[in-house]
């Protein structure tokens, strides 16, 4: 811990401040657009904010360049905090969400783009506040896509290492002057898609500030949206709900992959093990759900049950069946968390077809949450070859992915990871249960905290809310999100004795 | 496959289905003696049973005594297959159990020492078939110990070699001679054990029936009552409560380690981690238990709820939360499932507690199923260590257990043992959901099935019983307590290619 530079920790805080203020300056250009009370409240947010970004800055001037793996733990999680303490001054000064949990655990929710919320009237909220709410998936997206793509495999956390050969990015052991160059091109891809889906979905229907803020909820695989039944307000056009399902599924899909999308080479796209996976995956479990909801299940009657949701059937039963179906699965892996339709009162069945779909994630390199396919991949290959070990116990067997050989370590980290993710939930949940809440909501919310779903079931199911929570449920949700969103490693890492014991590395 | 030695495989079974019926004998001798109008049954079923075996043995009489790791696996397979088939013939001969559904599924239940009963009114069941009943637990955990201690070591099964090098047992490579030698010493000991509790059982007050069997169920951790209350029925005797739990948290050890202590090395007993670990777990976690209940869940009160259990306080109230805590958390550690009150609407904390406790497992080299302590231990240990390797990654860092290093296979056998565990509870619970389970019912089933425990949550819950269940349903059960009882691999490895491709090892 000696050789701590604390001075380059606070330049990042800075950094990050500023950035943030800036983004809030914008969302204050909005309120102020709309005339909807919330400007100036935004406005000295985003001043404040800067403000403290500038002083942290300024005080560390004369900072070392010299960054390392200790460092870089620390900017990571601090970073997280750091823009979720000042994200929340927006909700605080507007008085939009006067109670401090409330807004911490809005903005937490927005900057890990779990998009649970604790609004019980999201219409009736000033639009500055709607926009800078979507704003910080926007933003959380962006952080996440550098983290897994550059920062997390020089950290060597989780896997993500494997990864990392296949990028475009930095594979030498310096942080800076690759890293900059490919999160440029990765935010270039971001920011062009989301603009191409807002749009889509403005042709579609939506007004512009409604497609907006759902572009940015959908590419930061976030979930919050501007209406209080969420995109079940448009189950009349069902046109809106293709455009966003394909969109959730260009978010899940690693961002590597689109970067070679756009420059022609479709090939590296269809050759990756782990996005073929969850292609297939998302249209096998689709059809499934589909028929099983065109049987067993009624769309159109689910409205009454729930009294939020009405169902349209525009074309059919069958294509509403197939269109939920296909929404609602790709919103879960991808761990968008967008509604369409109350999933948890299809039939038992689905239910825990959904609550396992929690645990899947979308693809590394991308902004889902989750454990993600590469891991299940990595995974259930070395879990079969274990069989094939057992016959022949002194050959040396290995996982091969993308056509090349998984070094044990990888393996062993991935394993690790998946088990450590299995007992946080479990322990999310005891927690969870400790607070008085009953069996499915306890666990579900803790796979869908840590997860970075949003929607889970039973109390917290889609068609309620986490207000409902008491408030050390909150935090406690909240302080899931950031594990399951910065691949709990990085996080629990700062909590063990490895960490702190030696200043070299 | 072209030199499987099939000649040894039968012969196996004969011996399987001779010793199979000599204990039916017994217990036609029990019926003979209660006069309870199943003797002819059970005694039919004795002579079949014990004239298969012998055409079985008397048809492959010229066999080679060479046996291989093929033949082990489908020895152990189809061993349990075999008794179970051949075991459900008492109740099917007698009309206890008329249908072969029904039959089959209480054998199952029985020699994997899970303890699902499908049965309505056991106390309206002649005693010949109950003492059957009990006989099937205990033959399953006579079974069991020289599997874990003795069979799968040399297998390589899921991380047992690590337990093994710690055992008096064989160490080499030949499974004849010092297996017969340790399993000799260990049924001692399970016997002695057995006797000695039936013996306290009768003077604690049960009849001399009820405490034979239910000594039986103890030892082998299986949890079939001779009363429809289960333990429950004793509610007003405490010192029955006292020595069952005694008696299961036994039961839960390594018999190894029983060995150690009837002669005297009390120190290897308390110096073994997996042992510790084990008992600072239910003392714990029966603590934490009884407080809640205490404070929370008025034991007395469930009664009125369950309209089954009557829970008088003998010793008080502080006294009745400490022992049915500490009862039904030996009971589902150490996965016996006997029942003194209904867990399951203590409060939503403890429901889900107890749903974790399912997870547990006591010991390996015990009766009891699960994933089993040494595993826990291991899979924490190392996760932990992940962190210390993240820091250092080029440091090589092993798990220590027991003083030793443990190689890095075994500590890949355990992780993909227990994420194959995981994944089969996910499966074996969509599949329960498939055929109409709700979830709590659905993901306990497949939980407790799995884990040889029991009793379950929902429709499956401690009052209830397992006949609710489709008959697919029970097919699906069933194959769950044998995947769980033969540690997965044993059984699953019968489905890979790998298994069949060669023909020598
Ligand atoms: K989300
Ligand atoms: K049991």
């Amino acid at each position: 811990m000696k050789n701590l530079n604390i001075k380059i920790i606070f330049q990042m805080m800075g950094f990050l401040l500023i950035f943030n203020g800036l983004f809030m300056l914008i969302s204050a250009g909005v309120s102020y657009y709309y005339k909807d009370g919330a400007t100036e409240g935004i406005f000295f947010a985003g001043i404040i904010t800067i403000m403290a970004g500038l002083i942290s800055r300024f005080t560390t001037k004369n900072f070392k360049k010299r960054i390392n793996k200790q460092e870089g733990y620390i900017i990571v999680t601090l970073g997280w905090v750091f823009m979720s303490l000042s994200g929340s001054l927006p909700y605080l000064f507007s008085e939009a969400i006067p109670s401090f949990t409330n807004a911490f655990f809005e903005t937490m929710s927005g900057y890990t783009t779990t998009g649970a919320s604790i609004l019980n009237d999201i219409e009736s909220m000033p639009q500055g506040i709607l926009f800078w709410r979507s704003t910080t998936h926007w933003i959380g997206g962006m952080g996440i896509i550098v983290l897994t793509i550059a920062v997390l495999p020089l950290l060597g956390i989780g896997g993500m290492q494997l990864f990392a050969a296949e990028a475009p990015g930095p594979s030498a052991d310096k942080l800076h002057p690759r890293i900059t160059d490919t999160a440029k091109r990765l935010y270039l891809i971001y920011l062009g898609l989301t603009v191409a889906e807002a749009v889509l979905l403005k042709l579609a229907g939506m007004s512009i500030f409604d497609a907006a803020n759902h572009a940015m909820s959908t590419l930061s695989t976030g979930g919050f949206s501007t209406k209080n039944a969420s995109v079940a307000f448009w189950n009349d056009k069902p046109i809106i709900h293709y455009i966003i399902t394909i969109f959730m599924i260009i978010a899940g899909t690693n961002f590597v992959l689109t970067y070679f999308a756009f420059r022609g080479k479709l090939n590296n796209v269809f050759k990756d093990e782990e996005f073929r996976a969850y292609i297939l995956n998302i249209i096998g479990i689709s059809v499934i759900v589909a028929l099983i909801i065109y049987f067993k299940a009624d769309v159109s009657n689910l409205a009454t049950e729930t009294q939020l949701i009405d169902h349209p059937m525009v074309y059919g039963r069958l294509e509403s069946a197939f269109r939920h179906a296909f929404f609602q699965v790709a919103s879960v892996i991808t761990t968008t968390g967008f509604v369409s339709a109350d999933f948890t009162v299809w039939t038992h069945f689905l239910t825990i077809l959904f609550f396992i779909l929690m645990f899947f994630g979308a693809s590394a390199g991308s902004t889902s949450g989750g454990i993600k396919f590469v891991r299940h991949i990595i995974m259930i290959k070395n879990g079969i070859l274990e069989f094939k070990r057992s016959m022949h116990p002194s050959a040396i067997i290995p996982v091969w992915y993308n056509g090349k050989t998984v070094s044990q370590d990888i393996v062993f980290n991935i394993m690790a990871f998946v088990i450590l993710y299995l007992i946080v939930f479990a322990l999310g949940s005891l927690v969870f249960g400790l607070l008085g809440l009953d069996f499915i909501t306890a666990i579900g919310g803790s796979a869908s905290s840590l997860g970075n779903v949003g929607p889970a079931f039973g109390q917290l199911s889609p068609v309620n809310n986490y207000d409902s929570l008491p408030s050390l449920g909150k935090w406690w949700s909240a302080f899931l999100m950031l594990l399951g969103r910065l691949e709990l490693f990085t996080v629990l890492i700062l909590f063990t004795p490895y960490f702190w014991k030696t200043g070299k590395f």
